[in-house]
């Protein structure tokens, strides 16, 4: 039984291969997360549990795709960068989108329990994607130094906010005294009202995760002298530090080499 | 603190929305499904319990997206027909592809435990998926016989060659001896070598599953004279049935209705 | 030499196929005509000539590529309808785009002397273009409904505008007087102040322009009886007709045939 | 009279937005021009006039957009730079596509008399065109490196294929001839039988054309010491040069410079 009859329905399929020489951004974002964490009592403004399992599912994401080269996680949110050379699927934009995000929401479900043991997941996490091309290496350093930015400004601004809330304040009057405050007044607020040193906040709060491989000595073995043996190895890796500056990408020139 | 230095990254996102007026078809696709499904012992060449945990996920896809009129599947394979009206979130592909995959991926590996009590879950499930618009009702129509005839074509090839594998033919052999025959050559086979009629094997494994919203009569109550009061009622049903010919859709037609 | 080392290049050219069993329309439009029409002296509001040499070059368009069905003009802009079966060229967008609007263009400035033989060509005219997609010829009757709809608002408002001026009005007073009228408004303003009977107009300026091939009867030659001997042959004729309502489609039932 | 009924139909428009940060190149190229340049009795190999049109629609075309960088032509080709930060049209394909492509089909037609003042235009002269972005200014040399050689292979083909045919064979018999020779055999065919230097052919020919803004200096009047007065101005150059090696982008660093 031939199935020719039918087969020229294939030719609707659309090719979708993203440009060459271009770093591929995945980012995906918790669909409907504000209820997700009203449902699950995440701690407000930041649940130190919730943000561990995403990074976990991130570090699962580096050593399950090769083509990976860094990622970097706020709140519900993670960006994927792959390499600009990376021939994945031939680069079809469908199949990353979709791998990545399945993969993730498939780690998700399965770690849920590793930091939460004691909450049963009462509605399915899920998560949208989408996919951008960035011709230049320089153009994908702003595209982090973005959404740093963006985790900033928004942990500040939540800091403020979930302090008040539970000072008393209503969410509405939160929001209102907070309206058109600039960064040094909320700091000003966080430290006079609440006696919150916002730079000795944990640096998670502060810079989101970074997640790439690095090379780490580690000790393989004590010698007959009683020294210990210890050798560089690549290992993943998860950091809360600054990836605006020139800093961390002098450090790791590898990450971002363009071809 | 402004982010508007490096906001100018944004523009770097591509719009995606599909074509008004055409039928959107979300296909996914188990990804490494044979080590996966090896990796997990399924059944050969059907599973019955893997079938209806796809089936239950793809029940969940119809109650939770309002804009699927119908789903098929097959394997580890389903296909999701979105109204051709269907204006979620104004009808962008990444939206669609990543929500979809994503939903079904969680819910996939929460139902896990339901259909497999006594198997834990040894690799993460993943799916791709991919998106075609399709511009009339019978284009999708023929997308669909594409698809039950696939399933069909597969299931008969599959079912003979787990039964020569069974019956102790390496899987080479079991290929070499079902190269070029032809449908009627298999289902002779399957009877004379195997005592199976190919007909009397499980609908769900010749047909695949057919996943919509129909209106069933139930028994609400008994009244006083002890007969049962009855109300229509739309609920989602799953069935395993002939799409290729007319009957199905002349008894449905509002699945497949044009605006 | 071989050329290899350079061949990657090619890579970077995206496939722009269009989708099957759509209507394929290409609009051109004349760049910077508003100028262009002044520099050559255009009458206002219509210029025979110039929408006679728009004609002449969309019937030589409609001669040239045979997967044409049907072109619909007003003003210095054009729409071709391509057959939902083409395959010009394997549907690529770019080719159609591009081969269509430089065909135009040529035939354009070709023609020019046969329609303004006393007017030198003082700029080089060009046109934009564009391609739509549209699933159903239904869909299809709705554009051209549009574009004709358009063309009767836009001559109506031309019409009292350029009588305005020419009885000495500035462009700013015939503006402000027209500003807020209604249809019926407009032909009582063209009736009682310039004796100008809308209807009565040229139905080339009130209806657009319509190029498609015909069945008409012809005498091919007188037999010896002295009676006309006639022959229906196919051949393209330029027509100013409604194609809004079902009459003319009803008349020609081929041309938006669907498959 | 409202047009909304109708206006629906837009929304099958496609926005087409070139990527930001991405050099954009558009390549025309005659169709069927193998025919026209038969019927209009080129000279073979190189038709010296009719590599002189070209180039004179490609400096029109500089001169037109302002934000074409380089024009890059052989035979009946031609390839645009646009610059990477061109806002032109808020860079929709469509747009450079078709008004490029219109402008210089318009500019061929106009200035046809100016070089060939003895001959008719027999047919309307038409090009294709498509547009491919290059994210880098090193790929964009590729680019242009990768026609330049096909320049050289070809022009090197055709001087051996035309002077075979001319000294009497079919061109069948040139074509098995030339089939598996090398660069060199061919030089030496040219040189052995025809007395021709290949390196001393006109550097169109072997070169191609390139169109860009240099600084010339001019002598604008000789003063009252009878010196001559001179000024660097900016004006539009055709050149035919090597723009392989690096000498000519060391020598012209601006044309493209990345931002």
């Amino acid at each position: 039984m031939a199935n020719s009859k039918y087969e020229y329905v294939k030719k609707f399929e659309v090719e979708d291969k993203l440009p060459p020489c271009n770093w591929v951004i995945l980012r995906i974002d918790g669909c409907h997360f504000h209820r997700f964490s009203a449902v699950h009592d995440f701690e407000k403004p930041n649940d130190v549990n919730a943000l561990m399992l995403m990074n976990s599912c991130a570090v699962a994401m580096l050593e399950h795709f090769p083509d990976i080269a860094f990622d970097y996680g706020v709140s519900d949110e993670y960006s994927f960068i792959w390499k600009e050379t990376s021939q994945f699927y031939q680069r079809r934009a469908s199949k990353i989108l979709s791998l990545g995000v399945s993969f993730f929401t498939s780690m998700y479900v399965i770690k849920w329990r590793d930091f939460f043991p004691h909450k049963e997941l009462k509605e399915p996490p899920y998560f949208d994607a989408r996919i951008v091309c960035y011709p230049r290496a320089k153009i994908v350093r702003d595209y982090l130094s973005w959404r740093q930015v963006d985790c900033h400004i928004n942990n500040q601004y939540n800091t403020c906010f979930w302090k008040l809330v539970q000072s008393g304040k209503s969410e509405k009057e939160a929001q209102e005294l907070l309206k058109g405050t600039l960064a040094k007044d909320k700091n000003e607020m966080l430290f006079t009202q609440f006696g919150i040193n916002y730079d000795k906040l944990p640096a998670m709060f502060k810079k989101g995760s970074c997640v790439y491989k690095d090379h780490v000595e580690e000790t393989v073995k004590i010698d007959e002298a009683g020294n210990p043996v210890k050798r560089r190895r690549q290992m993943v890796v998860v950091d809360h530090i600054d990836i605006i500056g020139n800093k961390f990408w002098k450090d790791h020139p590898n990450i971002l080499k363009e071809d």
